[in-house]
C-alpha cells in the first residue's frame, strides 16, 4: 500500500479572456494562491511539474519549466510537460509519482494562454496534438475530430445531437455561481440546438471555449503533513496515466477511448476503490460527446449508455453521480495547460466543503478527475479522497 | 541507499542531416536499437519519457509522447518533455527516479528534427529557450548568449579565443572514427580563428551544428537485470536535476552556470562520488566556451581554470580527465532533444568497450554525462558507473 499524497493548498486563476496577462503572469498568481492556501513557502518545493501545450504558438516560449520555477520564487528541478490538453493532469500524476519517491514538497500545475491570438491560429495551434502527417494534413482540427468520433458513437450506440445538448445545459448550470468561470450564463437545450454550427453534429456550446488561465496545486507527503501539522483534508489516493495512438484512424473503435478505460483502471487499482465508490467527478468534455465517452471510459456506465444518462439528468448536481460540478470545461473554460491541474483545484474545494457547490455534495469523500489530451491519445485520472 | 538503475540497452542515429526523415522514424530506429540491444520486447516496457523541444516549429507536431510510444510498440504512459536542449537528459532524470520509485522497465531518449527548416529558422525556433519578453525582444539568439558569456569569462577570468578554439579542435578529433558524428573532418586551431564569425568572439567552428537526430536507453531495475539474466554493464548510480531563470540579465554572475553546480552535486551525492571519481565525462560544448563552464561547474576545476586545462591538453582523449570522447555537441552533432539521451548512449559504450573510442580509456569505471537547456537554465547530469 503506498501512501497518500496530501493537497495542501490549491490555486488557480479566474478562467476566461485576459489576453494582456503572460502564461509567467497567470501562474504565479495561481502558484502564489496554493502556496497561502497551503501555508508553505515556495522555498520548501523540491520539484516542479508544470503543464503547457501551446506556448510556442501563443508566446513563442518553450521551455518553461525553469521559467515558471523562477517567477513563483521556487529553487529546484522543474520540468514542463506537454501531453496536448492533458498536460497539467499529467504533472500531477508525476508530482504524485515524486512524492511517493520520497520528495516532501512538490508543485504541480500549468498555464495556458489562448485568446492572444485569434481563433483560427489557436486552432491551427491546438492541431499540433494531432498526428501532423496523418491527420492534420487531412484537414483534421479538433472540431472535426471529435465530430467523427460523435457521429460513430449515434452510429454504434444511437443517441442525438440533442441528448448531447444536455451535457452542456447541465455544465452551464453549474457554473453559474462559479466566479472562476469564463461562462456564468445558464443555457437551455434549444439555444444549444440553434447556435451556429462549428462541425457537425456540433454547435457552438458543444465546444469548450478558448481561454486564458493557471491552475497550481501543492503536493506534500504524509510525514511532512503531520510534521508541519498541515490541515490538509484531501489527498490524492489513486494514479493513473495511459497512451494511445495520436491518429484516430487507428483505433479499433472511434467511440471508445481505451487510454481512459485503462488510466481509470490504474487510477481504481492504486486507491483501491472502484466506480460505484465515486460520489462526484470532474471529467474532460472539450466537446460534448467528450464528457459522454469519459463516463462510459471510466465505468460509470456501460458502452453507449451515458448519453442516455446525460437525457436523463442523471449527472446534474442532484443526480446519482454529478459531474462537473466546477462548469467544466465548455462553461469553466479551457487553458488546455492548466485544464488537469484546474480539476484537482475544484475537486479539492468541492471535497473540502468550499467551494460554491459543495453544499449540494456535502456527503461526498471520494472525486475523482479525468483529463485528456488530443482525441486521448493522452489521458491522466485521479482519485481523491477526504482525510482526516 | 538507493539502488542502481541498470542501462539494459542504447541506440542512436547517426548524428547530421537527414531532412527527409521525420521525428518519429529517427526514434523508431534509435529505440528498436536499444530494444536489440538489450534483448527486451517493447511490451515489457512501463513507462516512456521522451525529449523533444522544437517538434512544434520543425514538423508542427507537439504530444509527442504517446505518438513515439505508438511508433515504439510500447503502450504505456508517455510523457513529452521539453527542458530545450537538456530535454533528454531531464527525461533519463525522470525515467531514473521511476525506476527507483518501483517501475522495471522504463524508455527514455529524444528525437529532433532540425535541418528541414532553414538555419534561421532553426535559430528562431531555438530562441524560445531563451525568454520571450526579456531576452529574444532584445534581439538575444544563443551564439549571441553564450558570447555573453565567453566575453563575461575573458574579462572575469582571462583566456582568449583561441585557447577556447582547443576545445573545437580536440572534438573534431575525438569524432574521426565515430560513424554516428555528424562531422568526421580534423580541424585545427587556425581553422578554428580564420573561419566566419559567427558572433564575437565565435567562429564558425566553436558553434555546434542544427543535427537530425534521435537516441534511447532502456532503463531496467536491478531486481529485473537479475531475474532476466541480463548482461547490463553499465548502471545509472546517480542522477541530479536544477534549474535557474532562463534570462541571463538575472543571473549574479554572467560566466557561472549554478544550475549545473547544483544538478553535479546533486549527482555526485547521490551515487556517493566526487568529481575526482570521475574517469571520462560528456559535456554540453554547445559552444566551446560551454564545455569550459561546465567543467567549472561540476568541480573538475576551479572557476576560471578549465580554459588554460583546454589548452593545455589535460582533457583530450590522452589527457587527466578525457571530455566528449563523442565529439561532443561540436562534431557528433546536437540534435537538440535527442542529446542528452545521446550522451547516455555513447558513454554506456564507452564504459562496456564497444566504443570507437573505448580503447583509449579501458580503464574507466566512472563516467559523468551533463546536458544544459538554454543558458543553463535546465540542467541534468548523471553518474554512470560500470557493474559486474
Amino acid at each position: 500500500m503506498v501512501s497518500d499524497v496530501h493537497i495542501a493548498g490549491v490555486g488557480m486563476t479566474a478562467f476566461g479572456a485576459s489576453p494582456e496577462r503572460t502564461a509567467r503572469d497567470m501562474f504565479a498568481q495561481a502558484a502564489g494562491e496554493a502556496f497561502d492556501d497551503a501555508g508553505i513557502d515556495p522555498d520548501a518545493v523540491e520539484e516542479l511539474f508544470y503543464g503547457n501545450f501551446m506556448g510556442e504558438f501563443a508566446e513563442v516560449q518553450g521551455h518553461q519549466g525553469p521559467l515558471m520555477a523562477d517567477v513563483v520564487g521556487v529553487s529546484a528541478p522543474s520540468t514542463r510537460i506537454d501531453s496536448a490538453c492533458a498536460s497539467s493532469g499529467v504533472a500531477v500524476r508525476h508530482g504524485v509519482n515524486r512524492i511517493r519517491g520520497g520528495a516532501d514538497v512538490v508543485l504541480v500545475g500549468g498555464s495556458e494562454r489562448m485568446k492572444n491570438i485569434s481563433t483560427a491560429e489557436g486552432t491551427e495551434a491546438l492541431s499540433a496534438a494531432a498526428d501532423a502527417l496523418w491527420e492534420v494534413k487531412a484537414g483534421v482540427t479538433f472540431p472535426g475530430a471529435y465530430s467523427l468520433m460523435a457521429n460513430s458513437y449515434f452510429d454504434e450506440f444511437g443517441g442525438t445531437r440533442e441528448d448531447l445538448a444536455h451535457v452542456a445545459v447541465k455544465n452551464h448550470q453549474n457554473a453559474l455561481e462559479n466566479d472562476l468561470a469564463q461562462f456564468q450564463m445558464a443555457i437551455d437545450v434549444d439555444d444549444v440546438l440553434e447556435a451556429p454550427t462549428v462541425s457537425s453534429p456540433f454547435g457552438l456550446y458543444d465546444c469548450s471555449p478558448m481561454s486564458d488561465g493557471a491552475s497550481a496545486a501543492l503536493l506534500v507527503s504524509e510525514a511532512f503533513a503531520e510534521e508541519h501539522g498541515l490541515d490538509t483534508d484531501v489527498a490524492i489516493t489513486g494514479t493513473g496515466q495511459a497512451s494511445d495512438g495520436l491518429a484516430l484512424q487507428d483505433r479499433v473503435s472511434i467511440p471508445e477511448t481505451p487510454a481512459a478505460v485503462e488510466a481509470g483502471e490504474a487510477a481504481y487499482e492504486d486507491a483501491g476503490i472502484t466506480p460505484e465508490d465515486v460520489d462526484v467527478a470532474e471529467v474532460h468534455d472539450c466537446f460534448t460527446i467528450a464528457e459522454v465517452l469519459a463516463l462510459e471510459s471510466l465505468g460509470f456506465y456501460e458502452p453507449g449508455e451515458a448519453i442516455t444518462a446525460a437525457r436523463e439528468g442523471e449527472t446534474t448536481i442532484d443526480g446519482a453521480l454529478p459531474v462537473n460540478l466546477s462548469g467544466g470545461l465548455k462553461a469553466k473554460g479551457h487553458p488546455v495547460g492548466a485544464t488537469g491541474g484546474a480539476q484537482i483545484s475544484e475537486m479539492t474545494k468541492l471535497l473540502r466543503g468550499d467551494h460554491v457547490n459543495s453544499d449540494a455534495v456535502s456527503d461526498a469523500t471520494v472525486g475523482l478527475t479525468h483529463n485528456a489530451g488530443g482525441t486521448v491519445a493522452s489521458c491522466a485520472v485521479h482519485v481523491l479522497e477526504v482525510v482526516e
